[in-house]
């Protein structure tokens, strides 16, 4: 098999730009992606694509054809959705078609326009994530739902809410240097505790806001890569996912996400690491509390000790293990649909030295995208790996 | 690579069931498609699941996992969205995965529920699968580009409405001993000549109805089917898919369906065979024009002569190529995310000599199916072998 090289990434900037389509956003993210990958546009075969709530923001379904156009490339195209881990499952599909030679080189990507909705609106639309007639018919909302994670973790683990605000406060110091962020601004454990609250114990700054934005990757096989001399120094080397009851009452634990857990074993075995070897992870942080369970599932920390990773400095920049040093959901942003993208291009440049915040951690080689759908009912591992210029 | 044996098939009936939700609907295929199959549900790996317009009809989406759930699978499940294509594209990852070593045994299929929206909802669900900004907002809705299609196609090639009477009044015939089929009422050319026109030159008759409906397959490698004696005598062996600009106004010609050729001429090289050994195919008929255009783009009639086809009985049920014996789209329905892997369960049917219309193809190998969304802007083809028993 072959290995599955990151040839190119673009993003646009996230945040607050109701008025833009998403395919005007796409559009944007891809021209930075060919431009930083050097492969043209013709050579595309197939793009794999991420959005999870264009019928609602948009009224646009079929948002395939639409990209692929947006984006300049003529080939087939396909639509994933699996709520937050939408462009992490188009990613999962993208690497499988490389590596086995069904293709050679792939655009894969995500968008998503939410503002537009709204912050009532887009919340409304989140929770079509959740169980219809079972969760959202009785009240339930997403914050909601990570509240009662929240709260079943300090129950069986101990933990309170000042160890959840130090995951806020350095995701929000590790966006300073990411000139994409929807937040580059310093925020300190105060105003975490005192920001008003949204579900006990998640106040407005545990919560990643709501964002508009996309990202694009130009993946292709070693080979091409070699036979095109291209810069592209960082390979998708494991893929794996998992899934879970879509409804958070079908769970034997709040506290533990198996689907995660799932994915990461899979995509460690399947690139022939393991978590000890994991110098960086972007993780699915849409809450304070989701950085803890996705810690515990990845098995890079134990079970019930993630809740003090931050607070400990183990996950800060400068720590052992330095996670979402993008920024994270939290303070870069979370375009749904664009997410899971966007972490892959986040690892890449974190690897390949090309990224603000690569002085942090200038001997990582192995890096994780974890990218979770509702209650992580779904959820998508990759690790990438420097493979060298 | 392996060939991708299709073990099992289960349908819903087709049809108008508006209190059942698609989750309910989703089940009973599959209940169907495993005991078909003797698979055990432990044994599968993923599911590959295709809908369309569940957050518009059911305010669901994130769809996988639910459906993984209502199918008693413990797996990775994602959602597929091509439009009226969306189960097409899952069957086609579904068979990347599993001819490349990835997977020994996937579930594969899609459900949609429509009829709750009633006509002018559903229409305007539909309505999203085409390109909002230039297309939905001047008022084209899906006959009417169909009607556009017709007419432009009789511009250049001639034709009239009678010839396409005959493949409605062929597709009823052919549905009469499908048991799960929307309509099984036959009908002549004249009711269809004197039908309401819904956008002319088509009318009632030329259009397929809305439709409730769930469609499974159990897919497994060779190696599985053999290693657990599977009665499974149908195989996969090529797969292919094209794009086109999603609004029809950008392309070169309305009476062509690039996309479909391209996903035909992809397929067949795949499965190493040609347009002349096809024994008979499922095709995308949403409307009685859209099986001319298919049969185009696949070859078996020559641009510009699909239009008699089904007069002359070239593609009746005793003719040269049946086309659409299950009853098609326009009889058997079209609850829009089970298409296309509803389509795979009835080629496989019709090769196993297990359909009730396999005595009209008695000496039948090589079967198609034709899958298209929108005014074919994504389309997916598969051809099936018969492998023996």
């Amino acid at each position: 098999m072959s290995n599955v090289r990151v040839a190119g990434t673009g993003l646009t900037p996230f945040g607050n730009t109701p008025e833009r389509t998403s395919r005007d956003l796409f559009a944007e993210a891809t021209v930075a992606a060919f431009e930083d990958s050097g492969v043209p546009r013709e050579d595309v075969e197939a793009l794999f694509y991420g959005n999870f709530m264009g019928e609602l923001s948009e009224h646009q379904g079929h948002q395939g054809p639409l990209m692929a156009e947006a984006a300049g490339v003529q080939a087939p195209a396909t639509r994933y959705e699996a709520a937050c881990a939408s462009s992490g499952t188009a990613v999962r599909d993208a690497v499988v078609r490389i590596r086995n030679g069904e293709a050679d080189v792939v655009l894969v990507g995500g968008a998503e326009r939410m503002t537009n909705l709204g912050t009532a609106g887009a919340t409304e639309a989140l929770a079509i994530a959740a169980d219809d007639l079972w969760e959202v018919r009785a009240g339930m909302t997403f914050p909601g739902a990570y509240a009662l994670m929240a709260q079943a973790y300090f129950e069986e683990f101990g933990g309170e809410h000042e160890d959840l605000a130090h995951i806020a406060v350095k995701n929000h110091e590790n966006a300073l240097t990411n000139e994409k962020a929807q937040y580059q601004s310093a925020i300190d454990v105060e105003d975490v505790l005192e920001a008003p609250q949204v579900s006990s114990p998640l106040g407005l700054y545990d919560s990643c806001p709501i964002s508009d934005g996309a990202a694009a990757l130009v993946l292709t096989s070693d080979e091409y890569a070699e036979e095109h001399d291209l810069d592209a120094p960082v390979a998708i080397t494991g893929t794996g996912q998992g899934g879970d009851r879509l409804a958070l009452h079908d769970r034997d634990h709040l506290a533990r996400s198996p689907a995660a857990r799932e994915a990461g074993e899979e995509a460690y075995a399947d690139a022939g690491v393991s978590a000890a070897d994991v110098d960086l992870a972007e993780v699915h942080d849409c809450f304070t509390i989701a950085e803890v369970l996705a810690l515990e599932a990845l098995d890079i920390e134990q079970v019930g000790e993630g809740i003090s990773a931050a607070r400990d400095g183990r996950t800060t920049a400068d720590g052992e293990t330095p996670i979402n040093l993008s920024g994270g959901l939290k303070a870069k942003g979370h375009p749904v649909g664009a997410t899971g993208a966007s972490q892959i291009a986040e690892v890449t440049k974190l690897l390949a030295g090309d990224h603000p915040n690569s002085e942090h951690v200038p001997d990582a080689t192995t890096g994780v995208a974890h990218n979770a759908g509702g209650t992580v009912a779904s959820a998508t591992v990759h690790v990438l790996e420097e493979v060298g210029r």
